[in-house]
């Protein structure tokens, strides 16, 4: 997996109340405090700004602000996958299981 | 980075219509001949159905379908990033930067 | 209560399967019978929709779009109530009480 | 059109900045001092509350938060209009619009 991806699912993971995490000073943790909605919220707020972004970039023609609410949306996805003790490895196998099956299409339709 | 996340990103890159993509038979190739709109409202729609999967883990207690429509999610922020000439990895390094960032924070924070 | 949502409630009403409706001639019947989730996608995606106009709108300065999207919003909103055996003259009703205690809040708030 | 939706637009066009608005005791005035990004977040948001709020109708029984927070879309739906300067009857106007078409569709499809 990503070292990044696997580094910030680790720290998300010491973010839990369970794991020492405080609300007091952590974000996370403060996620984690409030529940499932908080995180779902999130999940709703950062697609749609990751949306406006995309459409500020077409006319400003900055994309580093695509980039920036992606990272957001991915971020917030690691918490909840965290609160659902998922793990990024289990989304990447995901997408490799359907990349395998979408390859194994392409190698059957390709004429022999 | 993640050798599935570049392999996705690689197999979406060939899917734009100056790559040789067919909106005929590859759903990828109809979003990129669709355009902006097509693609952002995806990311609108699988946000909303991963806040519903979630809600719905909690019911009947299956965390697959979280997994599922987490993959979907990423896969059309993949599709996005591909759309502005961006790479994940670029979205990976912004997660870096961040989990560095705190992790300064964290040392400032600790008594000396 | 506005004649036009009385009157567009009451044809939703009549579009339920229980009330004659037919999935193979109607859109709203159609949505009816896939149930909740396929009512609540529509939600996430006419409020992207919605999103989307408003930034077009700066740009070409083509308000119409927002009226027609948010015109798509009200009336997904109207088939979920009519889902869950709400009237929209409830959420009006929810409506004027906020907007009853705003006015009193306001006149509490005015030096006598 | 509905008195209520009429009253509630006429309050928050006399929260806009240009009529006396006060961001600092008025949550709609600092809505409109933020602009057009911070109210599109606030579709985005309350779009994703209603969705959770219907799924949890389904498990506790309780439809009032469905009516609450279907007022809290429509109530940031109108400081969009009132943000472009449009009024919720053209809003009506259009659903009415489509009303009219689908009696008409109906009336062709009926057999004489």
């Amino acid at each position: 997996m990503s070292q990044t991806l696997a580094r910030v699912a680790q720290t998300i993971e010491s973010r839990k109340l369970e794991n020492g995490g405080d609300p007091a000073t952590s974000y996370v943790s403060r996620l984690f405090s409030k529940g499932d909605d908080a995180i779902l919220k999130k999940i709703g707020e950062e697609a749609t700004e990751l949306v406006m972004a995309a459409k500020d970039a077409r006319v400003d023609g900055d994309v580093s602000k695509v980039l920036y609410e992606c990272a957001d949306l991915w971020f917030h996805s690691l918490v909840l996958l965290a609160q659902f003790d998922l793990s990024p490895q289990q989304v990447l196998d995901e997408l490799a299981r359907r990349e395998g099956l979408s390859g194994l299409a392409e190698k059957a339709a390709r004429p022999s």
